[in-house]
């Protein structure tokens, strides 16, 4: 089973700029920023129940995320499901013949496993499947 | 403070179509159709942790969801955000400079109350406040 909204992620222009909506103004807790290398972005997470608002503020412009804002300008850019088991989630999408953008887990943030899902196979939503690395 | 993530809105061109890939591929469990009349749509609900997916297909063009599809296809529409009250966020919202779409909250699915942000004033984030009714 899938077990709650993970984050939700926001392209924005500036991380510090549209901190003030969401901490300031929404009022949310602000859980921190990190570097994500995979994905070439700086992301700040403020929490909202279980889930999290995750914004994604490009680093250079080979990121996913400065393509993304020079196509559609600011925005949602996906949905993070949050699952107990990447992999067995990886096999059950592809049987169903949704396609994954990589061939196995990426390092997401907060050093959890990640998988995006091929938005064409998806109704143009990008679904991203994110599970908690286990504890050595 | 906002309480949850209530639901993410995602526009859909055929509420059965995809019903698919959330229901059957993602396994949430369904929780009901509905028509909202003041959006010109019919809404259905899968169950996510405390969340929940929306799907929304147009019932007709003057539909907002309509218009949506026409211009940027099938895709993530809003997120709502739940409290419990929404007349403190309104005004709160409105002090804060942010424009919201109706003069009063309007009538959403599950007979709650609701009111769109003006995504000019959110980072082009359409972000709904929703409140349950209070029982009489």
């Amino acid at each position: 089973m899938l077990e709650k909204i993970d984050h939700i992620g926001i392209a924005v222009r500036s991380v510090e700029a549209s901190s003030v909506l969401y901490r300031d103004v929404l009022g949310l807790a602000y859980e921190g920023t990190e570097v994500v290398e995979s994905q070439g972005v700086k992301v700040a997470f403020f929490r909202l129940g279980e889930a999290k608002i995750e914004l994604l503020e490009p680093l250079h412009e080979e990121s996913p995320i400065a393509r993304f804002l020079e196509k559609k300008g600011e925005g949602i850019h996906h949905i993070a499901l949050g699952c107990d088991d990447i992999e067995a989630w990886r096999a059950r999408m592809e049987e169903a013949g949704v396609r994954l953008l990589s061939e196995e887990p990426i390092d997401g943030a907060h050093g959890k496993l990640i998988t995006f899902m091929h938005p064409a196979d998806t109704g143009r939503v990008l679904l991203e499947l994110t599970q908690r690395r286990q504890q050595p």
